[in-house]
């Protein structure tokens, strides 16, 4: 299985190791959602530290609300203490608001990240470019129960407090919820994965083309009576402008000069082409 | 209530609606779920079409993974058709592949709402920036079933296929954790919420400051015996460069000109403070 917690796109291929640590957490189903989230975003390193079940990985809840991230739990961690969670990690981010008294600063998720980002790829530069000679570096995202959030004294271990920016008379998200949102921007900050293209990318029509369609159109809409040849008004440059608004391909002109050609032929005495008589059977 | 799709803070106000339109949701759950991302992001219009549980609204997995969403809940459509859900909405989104053969482009949440967000606000500015003279224009984020996704038929009616850039070998994100990432990502698009600011900033030491309080501890360090004058070596620089780096603040000037103090009173042969005698008692 690729290590995707260490992606070899993005504008950097970053040696930081990424752990989301999970305190006292109440919910089965968070934990699961956790999992998935996690996975979604290509993170497998999850720590749970003192959780309420200790059977957690393996409850029902937890199982589904994983959906298919069974490899995340299976890897999954359970410690007593915070300090055993925190092997290898170099920087620790809160997810709480910071104590009133002093503590980390609070900073935004996306502003903070892209500083962490910059700054972990200035100093695997600076150590060299051989993978040898760069030291391990991690962060780790603490999250405190669903109930509580996080302890004072755990807060005050920590580098910075994440505050994902929200409504401020309903701030509180679900923990699987926030998991999801830093996990996306953290992979965001990381390089990011690609956008899946569509299978078909659509082969623009150029003007010489959207002006032979429209004097097609131009002639049929005179036939069938719509358009005054004496009194055009400005029907042809308004269509020429909505076809231009909308990027119109060369399939949608050979539609628009096929609808064209049937109106002509009807305005003719023709009939339109599909209540064409069929060929006699043999 | 305030309304919180059209904020008033931020780089400016839009004046668009929001709506997100869950389709054949199969899991009360993550309409709950659906409603707390929504109001965490400050977005309040929720129409489901033709969920799967026609009391879905009122079901107790739904009130109860709210949270204390229950507005939004209580706000909440339940039509039987997409076409009932979509009255004043001007561009839509689906969250979804686009098709094989066709459909709207495939896009990145983040550019697509930054470009979206500057074509409102341009728009809004041409018309005029009194709001009389500006026309209602409104954004539909559209879910399709959990299990089967949208329909294409669904998806042909849309402006732009958003895809949240996710691990390619494990893309799918639950329901309602794609519908944080996307109100989330909307709502920094049209301006953001404040990251809540810590309640204390503290004021950072000056470099004279700091360097007082190195001498301090460096005549401290010698009368306890770890540091030689003879042989300082770079141990005060070295400090030096931990405290610039730590951003030092004017506080903990203090707390470690204490230390530097009880180390001296202590190698003169007083006692620590703290082991200090009480004074006499009247």
């Amino acid at each position: 299985m690729p290590n995707f917690t260490r992606p070899t796109f993005g504008w950097h291929e970053s040696r930081m190791q990424t752990r989301f640590i999970l305190i006292n957490t109440s919910h089965a189903g968070n934990v699961g959602a956790t999992a998935r989230a996690m996975k979604t975003m290509g993170f497998d390193d999850l720590v749970l530290v003192a959780p309420r079940w200790p059977n957690v990985l393996r409850r029902e809840e937890t199982i589904q609300r994983a959906s298919g991230a069974l490899d995340v739990l299976a890897a999954a961690r359970i410690v007593d203490t915070l300090d055993e969670a925190l092997d290898g990690m170099t920087h620790l981010c809160a997810t709480a608001m910071t104590p009133r008294d002093f503590g980390p600063p609070t900073v935004s998720p996306r502003a903070h990240f892209e500083s962490l980002s910059k700054k972990e790829h200035n100093r695997e530069q600076s150590q060299g470019l051989e993978a040898q000679k760069v030291s391990e570096s991690g962060v780790g995202f603490l999250f405190g129960s669903e109930r509580f959030g996080m302890r004072n004294e755990d807060v005050y271990r920590c580098h910075a407090c994440l505050s994902i920016p929200s409504n401020p008379a309903f701030g509180s998200l679900n923990l699987a919820a926030a998991v999801q949102v830093l996990a996306y921007e953290w992979r965001l900050a990381l390089g990011g994965f690609a956008v899946q293209a569509a299978a078909v990318e659509a082969d623009l029509a150029d003007a010489r083309q959207v002006a032979g369609m429209l004097a097609h159109l131009e002639s049929a809409l005179t036939a069938i009576g719509f358009l005054d040849p004496q009194a055009p008004k400005k029907l042809m440059p308004r269509l020429n402008q909505l076809f231009n608004r909308s990027a119109i391909t060369q399939e949608e002109i050979h539609i628009l000069r096929g609808v064209a050609k049937a109106m002509a032929q009807l305005a003719e005495g023709g009939r339109p082409p599909h209540q064409a008589p069929l060929p006699p059977s043999r």
